[in-house]
């Protein structure tokens, strides 16, 4: 039997390789396509990730997500069926986000949002990112994209992975104490893990200097919010992923001082789009050439 | 007579080159120093300009201003003392706060502002500036340290100025309706002079694509306020200048759709300081030695 692909984009349709067949699924509502003969399924993109689909579709091969976290998938996955991520896509959107929030909040952005609500016009004088030491923890593809977007800005940069990488500078987590005294900002990037829950906590926030700033795009869990909010102003924080998350209206994080909330929007950006289509396209050429798929994490 | 410099900061007292006698006026309240034997004379920076004080110094020979404008002192300088301004003193400064103008704009900052006030979490996909197509308007210092800046985020440059240095890529000011259309943020930073009010007017700004956005760190009248209202919301703009300026309560600015205030504050960050007691330093330096005096604009 002839295998189709099912793609969420009419971009997609429009490029399929030749004597590829295609069909459109974008996520809303129930797909009204044959999935007997899907072959390669593109999980559309949103907050409902239709993996349950590939336990519909008895020739499915390969799938593709559009995100990088493809735990989701795991537990449904068929036996045999290659499963990809979308690893990479969410750079630029995600490093970008981190690059507004430090820059808004050493602006004092938020303060001037709130003084044009009320129509104040009083100036003062505000921290820059230039001349401030700012350390990447959890250097990967994201904390690359962020680098190169932060050295033009005549900061210093400090860069920490699990491991040391030294030709690359990269220092090893092991070092992060005594890095913490020296950073006037942190950025968290590391991937939510056992090990990394709560690897800023108590202790680390206790190492950074006042009024340093904490900007986290990765997941909550990995900044203590308890031990955030025990500073009490002490330090700043913007913070795009939260714990609990979403925040409850009752939340202390809301109102406390020197924090700036936006809710989970880093890599929800137009410049995912673009890539993401371009990424799928060239995913699609790969499996209508039987060459190896990009981005494989299981299967 | 022996010539004394009067300088702001005490960093410059304790940095005054070999033989060189110095005092300190910051700017606060009358200078309690002898004024008779001021040589060099270094004008506080702030709101008040202290350039009165120049017809209190027989002895005066050099002037030394920490802004780029120099036209406020031009009416006091006395017959053949220099004038220097503070050109390039804040491009960093200015840059920065333009390329956090233009993030928070794409990313939506000031709305995600506006709910953490209300304790609302409602994400919703945004803008980027990766993809833009930015169109830089009065390229000299400052526009190359915002283009540095711009450069790894992914997004189209297009430069223009008064004249074209094709060697530079830089356009020329008579291709700019051509350009406009294929934009999707313009950055003003020419100067303010008679050929630039109004430079961005009602015929420019409708040349614009929709939704495009418009950023002011330059001076308000560069940019038809009137024009910009009479778009009703079809364009952005993040303006940390304005026309009039201070921007009266009451002014239909502050509540227009899709716009964001700062209350001139480009220049005035802390990325300022070290930049200007450097160059202070180095100011002093060429005096004592008799050398040229950098940034002469007068005298």
């Amino acid at each position: 039997m002839r295998q189709r692909v099912l793609v969420p984009w009419e971009h997609n349709l429009t490029n399929l390789p030749e004597g590829v067949e295609g069909s459109l699924y974008s996520g809303t509502g129930e797909p009204t396509v044959d999935l007997d003969d899907v072959g390669f399924y593109v999980v559309p993109y949103g907050r409902t990730q239709r993996t349950d689909l590939m336990e519909r579709m008895p020739n499915l091969r390969a799938v593709q997500l559009l995100t990088a976290g493809y735990e989701h998938a795991l537990p449904r996955l068929p036996e045999g069926v290659t499963l990809c991520n979308g690893r990479g896509l969410h750079d630029a959107s995600t490093a970008e986000h981190a690059l507004s929030l430090i820059l808004a909040a050493q602006r004092d952005l938020p303060h001037w949002a709130g003084h044009q609500a009320e129509r104040r016009w009083e100036p003062h004088y505000t921290r820059s990112l230039a001349d401030s030491r700012v350390l990447i923890l959890g250097y990967g593809s994201i904390g690359a994209a962020l680098d190169e977007r932060l050295r033009p800005n005549e900061c210093g940069i400090t860069r920490v992975a699990r491991t040391a990488r030294p030709e690359e500078g990269v220092h090893g987590i092991g070092e992060l104490h005594q890095l913490l005294p020296e950073s006037d900002i942190v950025v968290v990037l590391t991937p939510h893990t056992s090990d990394t829950t709560g690897l800023l906590g108590a202790r680390e926030l206790a190492l950074l200097p006042d009024g340093a700033l904490v900007v986290n795009v990765s997941r909550g869990p990995v900044l203590d919010t308890t031990a955030l909010l025990n500073e009490k102003g002490r330090l700043r924080a913007a913070l795009d992923v939260t714990d609990p998350e979403p925040l409850p209206s009752d939340h202390p994080l809301w109102e406390a001082p020197g924090v700036f909330v936006t809710p989970h929007v880093a890599g929800g950006s137009d410049t995912f789009y673009p890539r993401a289509r371009a990424f799928v396209d060239t995913q699609l050429r790969r499996w209508a050439n039987n060459e190896p798929l990009a981005n494989v994490v299981a299967g």
